[in-house]
């Protein structure tokens, strides 16, 4: 159903970890087609590759019209290194792809979408298959290219929503690849941040949000434990900001850090999302 | 020579601790008076008494015409939470005082510098007394304001300049309370982030601080080992982004989270610092 190129923006994957994920498509979604770039296997101190290769890669399997999808591979860090150039080398067979990752992935969902180029999606990406229970995070995305809606985050409706890292979605703010999020609901996730870093992060992200929607929270994960507890809890430190910029707070949301991290479908103005 | 008021926008201070630095500078500084708020000693989970209680006492030290300057006690996290309120809530009585701190007491120097407010200074803070070589750092903050010059940072010219926390000058920027900075040299340092952190809060931070007249790096310390090593250093990261968003990149800064702290006063254009 979909030829899926695989590309590492940020940090690297291992060919034993591939072999896992091409293995269980191979097995249950026959009608797709994985293509890993041999740039996810690329390393540079922290980055998969410098960032000209990380680049050159991520625009390769964007351009090549043999490909209906690109999905990343891992986050970690780097996308911001490479987000702005990959957008001005982008040509039309771009347009007509669907784009899906999160975590420091999210960086590139975000620059796509403010560049208005194809369908951006949060989705569990290849690495999730390293979690305790990660076949059926890996599963979820394939599953979505095939058609299937049930690995869709369950609160998502007629108002376009978007998903992001908090502290992701906190470093896009106010730069030249931050995309507009007016009138949209945004989901937040974080994983191995202090509660006090959460609070810090949300007080400079509410900040900037002006004019949406609302927000949901998705889960606060592995908060390392400091010397002292914080006093309130992710939910509490949402509700505070969220009051504090005029936001509308919706609740919770169904992504995560995790194997059970649910798919959003950045969603356009005017488009009906779902099914 | 100075009544020197002290609140802690942030994180607790000790009774112990306090009492260590009342007795350097009954000795050594009998022309200053010291006065450690109460609210200094408060505890609320992470913050040194709720949020009211820090902007009140905060408030009741800026506004009360007995003192001559308003010295932090700590930073830690905190200030984003009262900040803006505080600012407004100052009366006139503010407008002559001098604002000393670092860390996140920045905030409070970059709402104070965003509304004109008094003078600005990045400075060590009574906690610096439990650093190895504490009490010159304390001594250095406690000479600057009996007309000591000596603790300037040494790179100080005419070029107005600023001196901010990485990670809090990133979560300012955009905010309500973000001063603008153009013209200024910007001083940034850190401590206890992973190098790629680093590098993610330059990309912010560089993105947002167009038109100043340029970059110095002060230390950057106590970074985590990570998994593998990032594979350039902090000196290497400042310059990449700076170029990257045609900042120039001026050197180090003798600034950082340690007893060598430097003190930086903030520039007003058209004033000449130093001596």
């Amino acid at each position: 159903m979909a030829a899926i190129a695989i590309c590492a923006p940020s940090t690297p994957f291992t060919h034993e970890d591939a072999a896992r994920v091409t293995a269980l498509a191979k097995t249950e979604f026959p009608e797709h087609s994985l293509h890993f770039h041999p740039q996810c296997f690329l390393a540079d101190g922290h980055f998969a590759g410098p960032d000209e290769m990380r680049l050159a890669a991520f625009v390769e399997c964007a351009n090549d019209p043999a490909f209906d999808a690109v999905w990343f591979v891992r986050g970690g860090y780097g996308a911001v290194r490479i987000a702005q150039q990959a957008m001005e080398r982008l040509d039309h067979h771009a347009e007509g792809k669907t784009y899906l990752g999160y975590s420091d992935a999210g960086t590139m969902l975000g620059a796509l979408y403010r560049a208005r180029i194809g369908r951006q999606v949060h989705a569990p990406m290849p690495a999730d298959i390293r979690r305790q229970g990660g076949e059926d995070a890996v599963r979820r995305t394939l599953g979505y290219l095939a058609g299937d809606r049930a690995g869709l985050e369950p609160s998502l409706g007629e108002t376009p929503a978007v998903a992001f890292n908090l502290m992701t979605l906190a470093m896009l703010c106010g730069t030249p690849i931050m995309p507009g999020l007016a009138g949209r609901v945004v989901m937040v996730e974080e994983v191995s941040e202090y509660l006090y870093a959460v609070d810090r992060l949300f007080f400079h992200v509410t900040a900037h949000l002006g004019g949406i929607a609302g927000l949901r929270l998705g889960r606060v994960s592995d908060v390392p434990e400091n010397d002292r507890p914080f006093g309130t809890d992710a939910d509490q430190i949402a509700r505070y900001w969220c009051q504090r910029h005029s936001i509308p707070y919706l609740g919770r949301a169904d992504i995560g850090h995790d194997a059970a991290n649910r798919i959003v479908p950045f969603g356009v103005a005017g488009e009906t999302r779902g099914q």
